[in-house]
């Protein structure tokens, strides 16, 4: 299984400490741990004690009246991972679609399950931007798809589909009878006014779940937080009979209570992404040996132009000057020559151009294309 | 379903404040965090950007030295519960044992699973202690038995079987080729010279699964870690599989860097319950219309001899006066006359001795008798 941010295994593989390491691997809000949270976990230390409400009761109303929601509706996990893993076991799915290349773990979910799987391919020459016509024509013509996975935007493309253009893909589900999961793990980054979540849909279309994760937005990977919106009874409970009990800890169940009222923290975080994205963006544009995916969130895809790089050696001459990209090979539909980075702060953005332009300037035959 | 420790609930439907009741309904050690725990959690927030390690090494290498373990023998989990669940769906029996009245999830992962479930009732005129000779023979019997599942020391009923005796039911699991899950989430306060434990014979034993929790023992329940001990790779590789990805937080990752430090919490822990499990059961047993069953850990089960009360009359009445007990009924094979109090420090100990009396003593019914 390969993901991004596994620091843990470059430190045991190369010997470089980890907490050295600039990690441009993960797409995780560099603005760091919000302050209310910080102060809500030193304050309920002694609440470790207690079992956590089995229901999270509290959290559920928070996110509710956050989103907009209600509270029925809502499933928390830990994780978005479990709400996927849980959904599908309990939708059980015969033929699932996913839009590929994409977050490998659905594949992990379906796989365990024994479940058949067809994977949907973006192509590189639609810069990897949905074609919504070509895939309704693709599940009008497969009767036998039961199920449709989404991750909106995309992992690793970093494409936005539109409200608009989901609603098609939503109203062709619900009326053939097909479960669409669509995974808003980086809306948050891409989604300013709240105009493209699919969130509130989810009330009237019973085929629906939207699943979102606090892990990415709020720079909490760890904490181990995500939920689901579903208005479906039936999945709902029949993934409430399938969960762990107690599945949240408790400093996660109290994320609920920060999130009204971290306005700040989102206003700083968009300020940080609109400075810095742009900005970063039109530097890895100047490196003419890169191709960069144009991506509506907080980290981006890019293609090296160059026969004699690839992911894994780009990614190994980095890590040696301290640095972790995200080799894509492993994403179907991908191959050796695509990589994966965040957007960071400001100055360790400029830390990794002036590397990626110092190795590509070691390389004889890149330099003069630079 | 029905746990203890839900006064999230309990505040919910009567409106008594969750910090004003007094918890005899869950069984977690009363001393506390241990204070190494809340530095490194309070030092760690900001890991929380993190993801925790996908593989867990350095938690897993602490759990092995700790209890002089295979590393490569040891699987961690978002609580014991997650590797229960894990084992049974990785193993999927066809008939499995479960010797009852015990902890209710067991029944529910098998349930999950469609799987077919043999109650193996303890009985009251054995004080609840296991007959493992009876148990063999029932076994012998039932050659379509492949699994069974004991929880030692037993909850709800604190029995603890000796080690003698349980290498009798592995001997003859190994050789009928039968599964067996040993939950020893509360073998930690009953066995302070580790001679009880079964985890270093899951080596030898291929159908052998120990189960371990740090939540009871470290006053931790809300931060969701428990573990496994097989050294069947098989069954291991399958649980590895199929398990959620990062399902254990950043905070409860860091464990194993107290475990191995932690001396003084544990010999506090031993001195406290030796001190006052005598203490409190010897008042108990003085209340007449009490039956007490003897218990080897920090538990205890009671049977209310007198008519007129039940479980739920008295849970009502003492919640009343801001205590919480377990109401036992739920748990197979017992009734509406049972209650599970867990020992706690002497001075709440002495205010439920003394509630009890009181609620005794408004009882006419009951005053003669005690």
């Amino acid at each position: 299984m390969t993901h991004g941010g596994n620091i843990y295994e470059i430190e045991k593989r190369t010997g470089i400490a980890k907490d050295s390491i600039l990690d441009y691997s993960s797409n995780i809000n560099p603005l760091g741990v919000p302050d209310g949270l910080k102060k809500i976990i030193c304050d309920g230390i002694d609440d470790l004690t207690k079992y956590p409400d089995i229901n999270y009761h509290e959290l559920k109303d928070s996110i509710a009246q956050y989103y907009r929601l209600s509270v029925e509706d809502i499933l928390v996990g830990n994780g978005a991972a479990q709400i996927i893993f849980d959904f599908i076991n309990a939708v059980a799915p015969r033929n699932t679609l996913i839009v590929q290349p994409t977050f490998s773990e659905y594949e992990r979910a379906l796989n365990i399950g024994g479940k058949n799987i067809i994977h949907y391919f973006l192509r590189e020459e639609d810069s990897f931007q949905l074609n919504v016509d070509n895939l309704l024509k693709y599940l009008a013509a497969d009767k036998s798809i039961d199920m449709v996975i989404i991750c909106n935007p995309n992992n690793p493309t970093g494409r936005l589909i539109s409200k608009g253009e989901m609603m098609c893909i939503i109203d062709f589900c619900e009326e053939n009878n097909i479960f669409l999961i669509i995974d808003e793990a980086f809306m948050d980054f891409a989604d300013e006014m709240g105009i493209h979540t699919l969130m509130n849909e989810c009330k009237k279309y019973k085929n629906l779940m939207v699943v979102r994760a606090f892990t990415k937005f709020y720079g909490i990977p760890g904490l181990r937080l995500g939920f689901g919106v579903t208005s479906n009874l039936d999945i709902k409970n029949r993934i409430e009979l399938l969960s762990l009990p107690w599945n949240i800890n408790t400093f996660a169940s109290y994320f609920g209570r920060i999130l009204l009222s971290e306005d700040k923290y989102v206003a700083n975080s968009f300020k940080w992404l609109k400075n810095e994205r742009v900005n970063f963006f039109n530097k890895l544009n100047e490196i003419k040996v890169l191709k960069v995916f144009s991506s509506e969130t907080n980290f981006v895809l890019l293609k090296l132009l160059e026969n004699n790089y690839t992911a894994k050696t780009l990614q190994a001459n980095l890590l040696k000057r301290g640095i972790l990209i995200r080799d894509c090979s492993s994403f179907k539909g991908l191959n050796e020559k695509y990589i994966r980075l965040a957007v960071k702060d400001g100055a360790s953005n400029e830390r990794l151009i002036k590397e990626l332009k110092s190795i590509i300037k070691e390389k004889n035959t890149w330099i003069n294309k630079c």
